[in-house]
């Protein structure tokens, strides 16, 4: 089989990347287009495009893309609208292979913008270029250490996560995502205007993108051809999870995204809904739960079965987390009869271990035992249980109330519960206290959520993709 | 009218607290129980008593609640359950006012616990003494200084939030509700087995407690009158808002929710769901959002309408907000032609300032203006507007974009859009580098929630129950 090189690649692998309008004003975005590929060691070469200067960060800068020497395969484009078909036309002339057109201005804003739109349309017909954008910015390739962006980033922890955006609504939780909320990206895209490059182009390259297991889309219309696009999730799921935040759901949803991107949404939310569902793929509400989502999914494979054993500091939150457990199709699990003999040797005489387990109780009977990893180690074991839902800490100040000790030692037996085929999630009462524990944790795929129900989103989203398999198998 | 002193003001204001079961073991939860007292500087006297022990943190030791020379107001027992009859025995033998007994162990058991339950219930029979729990840890009293609880707790931020829980489940949170979400709180009871005092009686007292502004109500299962309980709802909500979170609402929630504390939950979810309507309650599905609406509630008084602005530093993002403003019974705000035109000066020319406001791309445009501030202050005048959700920062290298400059000027800049009669919500991207602002911003009431759903939710409440509040006078 002969694999044909996708022309995304042009985006996601350039050898070279000339940023038009480049600025030396670190107090402007478009400074930053230059600054975070040098802070990067982006390996390719650097052309900044800006008539007024002759240098910048050490690069020399060309008066325009025309005058630069060496082949140019991405142009990242960050002028004002207007000024956009001239450049766009320089950029045909010196034959880039690919361009990003950074700014809004186009045809989300009406007549004379849509005019603008469709005059770049022309100028880049018949030309083999293709554009990305207009109102978009990206890409990102961790493993080239390449991102289109103002950031200002400096790090691109390498990871499966591909996300296929709507807008630069990314741009500004950057760094949180990844420094604070521990995704691991493998490349991203934000589509913008869809003028040429839309959904279904993103959908087919991260098909075939050996690097990438998880799709992330965050969407507000299909601009392709939309059987296509749903065709194609149908193919993807049974192999990579495709997680979908489709926005513009109610009357007024609709309109902002009209005025957003100048798209128009065509089809009804349940029509979409029920078309995503066909597709095997996981529709999510709302930003947290897509980032939720995609964090559990690059730490875990799928999940075969639903039974969760949940362990938390009170019987009060074990009840809550109950409820959330039902209303995402996971069961409570029934551990053998064997758990339930071990674990009676932490608990007070009189309470029968059940799940929900209540550690506050047991801890109290047992100072200065992590009665936590007691009761994972025992279920990490136990052929009834898929997943677990732990909490962490405690009152800080009891031994044994606090689960965990030494940072090293609680990431060993976490890993090790994992090794033993459950998908372990964590959630934390107070993310102060327990940041560094969480740090570590997360660096080793050991997903921490900051409230019961976001862990039980995460491991009930988990099982609904082994479904998607297994029917996507025939099983 | 003479107002009879509710039976509650013993545990809510007691003159003094015995701490049965202290502990000089400071990594054991029984020593803190005196220590929280003591680094709070509780006014009233304190009495440890522990047979082993004549000394604990600079106080005498007893060796019975009986030796206790002075008169006891309230008496927290922290022994085993087996240990406790003749604890209380003790206590009913000293004439203490009442007691909260915090081991579990007792009905929520079976057969055993229930008896020793039972035989608490025998020894109370005709003492006047009341009970909180068994399986309880409280109360809690902010203006007195005064928590029964395994803390470690010195600091206790005043406000109008009480509380009434059906477990500890806020113990090994408080610190963090109060430090990093900024709850102030005014009173917390935890009514655990609730073989005693039940929610009807806490409802009745805060009902009655001028200092509390907002109810808030975790529980599992009603163990007092029903038909007084949604008839103190009804009473209550036109003056305070009622928030409730009521869990053991699933098959496997009620089974986790008897056996955690010996309840049996009869009505339906559907039933209890009505009737909380019915009541003006305003109910929550889980911990975030009870916190949540907590926060803005003690903030803000209810919103009259429910127009909403909105200024995202996306398009994307306000897309996604609207969608949830739909959700949460928000309607999408359309300024007046004064406010667009004032808004159109720090807009490119080709972009029609619209609700929800992009000021991603102002920013761009605006280089060194605080453009979000523009934007709260031209709509805190527009009577076509009741509320605004905000996103802080954006790239925080471009001036401009990071729409805060000095602490200071922008708490007070908000203070005064609040006082112009909106309520503002903001919402965080990236709450590690916001955290200062977080913290002065909420020290100064204005709401911070780190997502826009969470933020547009909490507003949402706001409006519903002003809603509540109409239907009541008659409007």
């Amino acid at each position: 089989m002969t694999e044909v090189r996708h022309f995304l690649e042009t985006f996601f692998n350039p050898k070279s990347v000339a940023i038009i309008g480049a600025s030396r004003n670190p107090r402007t975005a478009n400074y930053w287009l230059t600054a975070n590929l040098v802070n990067l060691k982006y390996p390719g070469r650097i052309y900044p495009v800006n008539p007024n200067a002759t240098e910048l960060l050490g690069l020399k800068c060309y008066p325009s893309v025309k005058d630069i020497e060496g082949e140019v395969d991405l142009a990242a484009i960050s002028v004002p609208a207007q000024s956009t078909p001239a450049v766009v036309r320089d950029c045909v002339e010196k034959g880039v292979k690919g361009i990003v057109i950074i700014a809004g201005g186009f045809s989300e804003t009406g007549v004379e913008g849509k005019s603008l739109q469709d005059e770049v349309k022309r100028l880049l017909k018949d030309s083999g270029i293709r554009c990305l954008g207009p109102n978009a910015l990206s890409p990102l390739n961790s493993a080239l250490d390449l991102i289109i962006g103002f950031g200002p980033t400096d790090r691109l922890p390498r990871g499966r996560l591909s996300f296929i955006f709507q807008s630069g609504l990314y741009q500004p939780r950057l760094n949180y995502l990844l420094d604070e909320m521990h995704l691991n990206l493998n490349k991203l895209i934000d589509l913008g205007n869809k003028m040429d490059i839309n959904e279904v182009d993103a959908l087919e390259y991260f098909q075939q993108d050996a690097s990438t297991g998880v799709i992330c889309i965050h969407m507000e219309s299909i601009a392709g051809d939309g059987r296509r696009f749903f065709r194609l999730l149908k193919e993807i799921t049974p192999q990579k999870p495709v997680i979908v935040l489709k926005s513009g759901r109610t009357p007024a949803g609709m309109k902002a995204a009209s005025s957003h991107t100048g798209a128009i949404i065509k089809s009804s939310d349940i029509v979409f809904d029920t078309a995503l569902r066909q597709g095997g793929a996981l529709r999510v509400q709302g930003l947290d739960e897509f980032f939720d989502l995609a964090k559990v999914f690059e730490y875990y494979p799928p999940l075969k079965g639903n039974r969760i054993a949940i362990a938390s500091f009170s019987g009060g939150e074990g009840v809550i987390t109950t409820d959330f457990c039902h209303f995402n199709g996971l069961t409570i699990a029934e551990p053998t009869s064997e758990s339930v003999k071990k674990l009676h040797t932490i608990f007070p005489s009189w309470e029968i271990p059940a799940n929900p387990f209540d550690t506050g109780v047991s801890s109290q009977f047992n100072p200065g035992i992590d009665v936590v990893s007691v009761f994972a180690d025992t279920l990490a074991d136990d052929p009834n249980v898929d997943c677990l839902a732990l909490q962490m800490g405690g009152p800080p100040q009891l031994a044994g109330m606090a689960p965990l000790e030494r940072i090293e030692k609680v990431v060993t037996f976490y890993r090790g519960v994992v090794s033993r085929g459950k998908a372990v999630a964590l959630w934390t009462t107070d993310p102060r206290s327990t940041k560094d524990m969480v740090d570590a944790l997360e660096a080793s795929r050991i997903p921490v959520y900051p409230s019961a129900e976001r862990a039980v989103r995460a491991l009930g989203a988990l099982y609904r993709y082994g479904q998607v398999r297994k029917q996507a198998s025939g099983g």
